[in-house]
């Protein structure tokens, strides 16, 4: 027996190029079906929204999985069908409906399968009055509430966005590196590490890429990676989940950290022209408008943001002298940006020496300080970013004045010691930029499955 | 400050896009210096392999750090430099000479930064003999080897394989999806699972999405994932890894297993056409023959695969009637399907019932058999596959059968309890069809950072 590798693509006439008055044979879910005297509708769900099919008491047939005619009232939402019949004008108006310009008078309708019971779970879930109450309902039952078309919607984009970051990176010669999730060393210090035996040793879950996306510097000049990342928060809020994608780049023989600014800029306006040219109808759905980065970003030092938001008088507290951005002052610059400069994203650089990870290459203008950056998107950080420390010397220096110990750190320093071009990097929490993309409040929307203290199922 | 999104592009000429006669500016790492009467040779080190330049005593300058002219002496292995120079026609035999045509008259290098020491890690370490011990080297200095051309261009091609899997899928309709690997059930049975607190439960590390890209073909009919999976094997060969990329794909709406083995075809095909055309200079230094998938790929039953070897007498034993493939027929019908078909992959379906994990779907006519099946490629199995069960009383019986307690997978059988379209899919091993691509023997060597029995770091 052979198999032809050449068909695995439907031949003639489908769905996605089907012309008014063709016949097409297209398969799905029952999202709904109405019954009318005339005969009704079916719904069908297919992978992008909802397609509307016009059933005629008169013309339409109905099988089940046997090939016995059956009645319309054999049909229920959940099952899978092969609906064949002929392409219509249509204006649909619900904005889950991918295929807004037609509809299918139906010829005929298969059952290809159906669900155990008509009593399907509630994928809106609308039922319920509370927020809270409502995502509970919906992270319980995430198996079937993705079914909703609003869940869809938010997934596509984040799985869009995903590909929009692969492909622009691979197109500028960066390589992309598949990096080990279980580590004997954290690379963000700290208590926040998921702990495991592994076969009598004590490893970790990887809080970060860190290491060895810099190790990868050293091999391809320039490497991405995509791929979880993991933080034992016991905080449970709307900005955190414990197990996230994490889009990682890191790129070497920078000139300073505006290298890579520049670089995430350009990014970042790839990944929004990608995410508005094919998923218009993901967008409208969700009732979202793509942010603007205009060619030119503003980027102040954080010492200089405090300054503008104290002279604009865009804040209740004066911040200056303040060694962080206050939540109040991350929601007030990204608005002065997008009113004075039409930019829904601000970088923010020249953080505080003491409160960015040690891998952190300090300022030689102000060793207090360092050549690091934040990005805010509408008011919220998507991004750490910045230039490294390349030379084992300044590694080894930074980490006695902080008290750690370099030998435990032994793979990492060795990297240095064998050379390493001037680098810099960033990495973009996927759920997090999907959710300010969209204007999702809680980021855990933006997450298939997610995971939070009291989360490990579905 | 404004940062330009527009210049993240170097300007000019580069030694991609440059002509003969052009003057070039390169940065890259020092791969080897040698000093000759007149001058020498530097070899550059970029992100595909290697860069000859060629030094006059007469003509070339020299530059540290801080811009004070050297001596060409000061230069040494794995510093970071840029070199400016002229283009020149030149026919470079090295095979881990990227740039194979040119090479650059040097009229200037300024170090960028420099290795601690001039002792850097042998990357090559062609100083051991015997295989393992040169391997474990090789991966306990890991974060410097890979700076070894050979190694440099084994994980390029898996990086090319992983994007090629990714841009067949995404421009098929397929969905990318990202499920978690923090799991409270696991998916495929068996021992061999790492354990985990999580927040005072105990949960797994997932040994494959199996559960979740079933659940992800209820939402977008056809979804792929590229992640990581976890399998706590103790037994440490050549031929696994405790931590793998897993490249999934499943798919509904299939009228039977023939379409999803017809899509894997298509889409190695892809991969296969892929890695020719872009990584010709890794295949060429790594000594590597692309495979060949033809159009009409062949795929026995097990049975017809025992049979095939007795009467052709390609086996020492005769297996007909044993329940799997022994080794040798593995290497025996993939000689055969090479030798007849001029294919280096063979499909073999119908494998016992009782030798598939619980949802592979039985054969209605031979409900000791499954719809499943394996992918053979050059001696070696790079996938898993076949049709899934899709109704949730068959999973109810045939988990029951087994002396499985349905309670235990609550999530997933609620998934086919509210309707599944038939569905099926696979899964490649990212490092094994990188290994079988290239013929390299050991599948560690295409992990950037192998995790096995004995090895977490680096």
């Amino acid at each position: 027996m052979f198999l032809d590798a050449t068909k695995h693509q439907p031949q003639g006439v489908t769905i996605e190029n089907c012309q008014i008055g063709d016949t097409v044979t297209v398969c799905g879910m029952i999202h709904n079906v109405r019954v009318t005297k005339w005969g009704g509708f079916i719904v069908l769900r297919k992978s992008r929204g909802l397609l509307q099919t016009v059933v005629s008491n008169e013309t339409s047939l109905f099988y089940d999985e046997q090939g016995n005619q059956v009645m319309m009232s054999e049909l229920c939402r959940e099952m899978a069908v092969s609906i064949t019949g002929i392409v219509g004008e249509a204006k649909i108006k619900d904005p889950a409906a991918f295929y807004n310009t037609i509809e299918l008078a139906v010829s005929s309708v298969t059952i290809l399968s159906r669900p155990t019971t008509a009593e399907v779970v509630d994928m809106n879930a609308l039922k319920f009055g509370d927020e809270e109450t409502l995502l509970r309902y919906k992270f319980d039952n995430r198996q079937v509430t993705l079914r909703n078309p609003r869940d869809m919607a938010i997934l596509k984009v984040q799985s869009t966005i995903a590909r929009a970051f692969g492909d622009f990176l691979a197109a500028n010669g960066f390589t992309q590196i598949f990096t080990p999730k279980i580590v004997s060393e954290g690379a963000e210090g700290g208590a926040n590490v998921f702990k495991m035996d592994y076969f009598g040793k004590q490893v970790y879950l990887a809080q970060s890429p860190q290491f060895y996306k810099q190790i990868g510097v050293g091999v391809y000049e320039r490497v991405f990676e995509i791929a979880p990342a993991y933080r034992a928060e016991k905080h449970n809020t709307s900005r955190h989940l414990n197990e996230y994608i994490s889009l990682d780049v890191e790129m070497g023989f920078i000139k300073g950290q505006e290298d890579v600014m520049t670089l995430e800029a350009a990014l970042l306006r790839h990944i929004i022209a990608t995410v508005e040219k094919e998923c218009a109808h993901e967008l409208t759905l969700l009732n979202a408008t793509a942010p603007v980065l205009p060619e030119q970003v503003p980027a102040w030092k954080l010492s200089e943001v405090h300054e503008i938001l104290f002279e604009n008088h865009l804040c209740e507290a004066d911040h200056r002298g303040e060694d962080d951005l206050a939540p109040e002052e991350e929601r007030a610059i990204c608005k002065y940006a997008y009113d004075k400069y039409g930019s829904d994203f601000v970088f923010v650089t020249h953080f505080p020496s003491e409160h960015r990870a040690f891998y952190a290459m300090d300022d030689p203008e102000d060793p207090s300080l360092t050549l690091s950056f934040d990005l805010l998107m509408r008011g919220l950080e998507i991004t750490s970013g910045g230039q490294r420390i390349h030379k084992e010397a300044d590694y080894r220096e930074k980490m006695l004045r902080r008290g750690m110990n370099p030998d435990a750190f032994h793979f990492y320093l060795d990297t240095f010691k064998n050379g390493m071009p001037p680098h810099g990097g960033f990495a973009i929490g996927l759920e997090r930029i999907t959710a300010c993309f969209l204007g999702i409040a809680n980021v855990k929307e933006c997450s298939m499955f997610p995971r939070d203290i009291n989360r490990v199922a579905p």
